[in-house]
């Protein structure tokens, strides 16, 4: 079985953008038919859709569905005003990972570039919706490189052993992406080249997206997979002994500090202290050039009661404070390679980087 | 504010033992009493009672009980063959912490040393009672000298200055044991010598028991206490620069090696990478001089759905496994000092070590 297995995170029909609801996963496996870009912001914020990719994905038909919001009836220049306005909004709606911003500006970008604006506001839309479908299109391509690309590195570190152990933090997988993933691409494509994994997953607390998220699609895919809480992760390494951790990214500065998930700069730690390779997985879409290094990357804090309240039961008391920072950076320097589209890259990433 | 705010962790009255329920902190506080050893063996695996202190007391109890459910028609030695088999049970309850055994088996030598053994077995049970009741003032007076302990150690550290920051991991406090706690009775006697705190505790996957419990009586106690994801702690590390890490034991190895709940040594990892000292604190029963390091430790695991399916919410898919070591082993390496009611120590720990 390969991702074949898993239902699409989410897909386009012309008119609806239908978004698999991840926060109701593994229980129930429903979806969510987005018709405004008012119900696909609160989707984004909830984490119904979720993961750097997949957001950018979604966004671009975000983008589509805003255009078809706006009167037709207003004159040209305002309705620019009223398009970009409503585009800055959507690409706020979460402050960390690049690529929603990145997919709004390129769909933006092609409107701007119509001039004049064409009075059959639904040529807008199609020149959007046609954009949305590429960025949908090559995230699907990319995923598929980044999985050979990082299933080449792990054969090489394997030299003639068949097998393999991992380790992984939060969903970096189909889910979190138009196709196979990014770090799970990497295991997806791994595994289809004949090689047996075993994977730990932690769980990736407070949303739980590596139980619910990552074991639910490994799982389905056939790869073995086991759950652990985050803080078993050090007694995993010094007990399994990996041969390497493979994360997603949602944005990654020029000098190649990477911020993910939350948790994944103390795994990248405890992977040097135990000699294990560390790796990130990512579209060089999520590459930000205009980031010198990693602590310029904006921060998301979430609300007190994902750590607090969950599922709806009191497990911290109100008298005391919570910290909800939702990604950490992780610097370059314990990171062993950064796999991408284009191969598996170091810094100072010259292939990547806009020419002046 | 002190622990005097907090509820007794147990209680006895010379016929029950009254356990605060800790599986329903921080959203109830309500009590069981304990009059069988079956119920007080099902509160210690539930972990009603938790913290290896505080499970020692309660076992001491537990021997009384066991000793006035044993039919006193039986003769003698039968009597003693019973009471043995029992006192093993008990003391099999948790396999990690070394209190629970270490308890057990004080309070059975005192009956072992009546000889003949009394006809009236009232009067044996009051043999252990008493030896009980030591157990506890014993601990109460132990936190105090390993809170006093710890505060000096702790204003050595900070030289001049009257604030400081410090993190915990799981609950070694007044609801680990019989009086302050340990790891917090250090932040408790801290706070009495004017030292303004502020404390990061780790919520502490699977069970909560940093979010539920440490946070709960800090917050009581009138310290300001923020609860984080366990994955936190790296962020918060390079955040927040902590002058300290402090939590307890549930046993120590010959050579410092320290057990305790699942996470400390991947927190000690983060600790040295941050230039952040790691301090143990725990009792010298504690110790546990028959095991040379701490491989030699045995390790509990404990349920699935502990993970897979808290507050009955099912988590992980059913398919996913599942690991669930309830303990880690911090390497004496990793450790800046051990807290304990005979000062701050370091190996060889001449000082504690048995007589030949």
């Amino acid at each position: 079985m390969t991702t074949s297995a898993i239902p699409s995170t989410l897909s386009w029909n012309g008119h609806t953008l239908r978004l698999l609801d991840q926060t109701r996963l593994p229980a129930e496996e429903t979806c969510i038919d987005v018709t405004s870009v008012a119900v696909l912001e609160d989707c984004i914020y909830r984490l119904v859709v979720r993961g750097a990719p997949a957001i950018g994905c979604a966004a671009g038909f975000g983008v589509v569905l805003i255009a078809r919001e706006i009167p037709a009836s207003l004159p040209g220049a305002q309705w620019l005003q009223e398009f970009d306005s409503r585009c800055a909004h959507l690409a706020a709606t979460r402050p960390t990972a690049v690529n929603l911003r990145w997919a709004v500006e390129r769909c933006s970008r092609r409107v701007h570039e119509l001039s004049p604006l064409p009075k059959d506001r639904q040529q807008i839309a199609k020149t959007i919706e046609h954009e949305a479908q590429a960025i949908l299109d090559e995230d699907r391509r990319m995923c598929a490189d980044i999985g050979a690309a990082g299933a080449g590195m792990l054969q090489k570190l394997l030299g003639s052993r068949r097998d393999a152990t991992l380790m992984t933090h939060c969903n970096a997988g189909a889910l979190a992406t138009g196709g196979s993933g990014t770090a799970l691409a990497v295991m997806y494509a791994a595994q289809q080249a004949g090689i047996k994994l075993r994977v730990f997953a932690d769980e990736t607390r407070p949303l739980l997206q590596g139980a619910r998220l990552t074991a639910w699609e490994l799982a389905r895919s056939g790869i073995d997979v086991t759950v652990i809480c985050d803080n078993m992760a050090a007694a995993v390494m010094r007990q399994f002994h990996p041969d390497g951790v493979v994360v997603g990214a949602d944005r990654i500065a020029a000098n190649g500090d990477a911020a993910n998930k939350i948790g994944t700069y103390g795994l990248a730690i405890l992977a040097r202290h135990h000699h294990v390779p560390f790796y990130i997985a990512a579209p060089s879409s999520t590459f930000d050039f205009a980031l010198a290094e990693g602590s310029l990357i904006p921060i998301e804090e979430r609300a007190r009661a994902e750590i607090a309240a969950p599922y709806g039961r009191l497990t911290v008391p109100p008298e005391a404070q919570v910290y909800n920072p939702a990604f950490d950076v992780t610097p370059a320097a314990l990171i062993a390679g950064w796999i991408t589209e284009k191969g598996v890259l170091h810094p100072p990433f010259n292939d990547l980087r806009p020419r002046k």
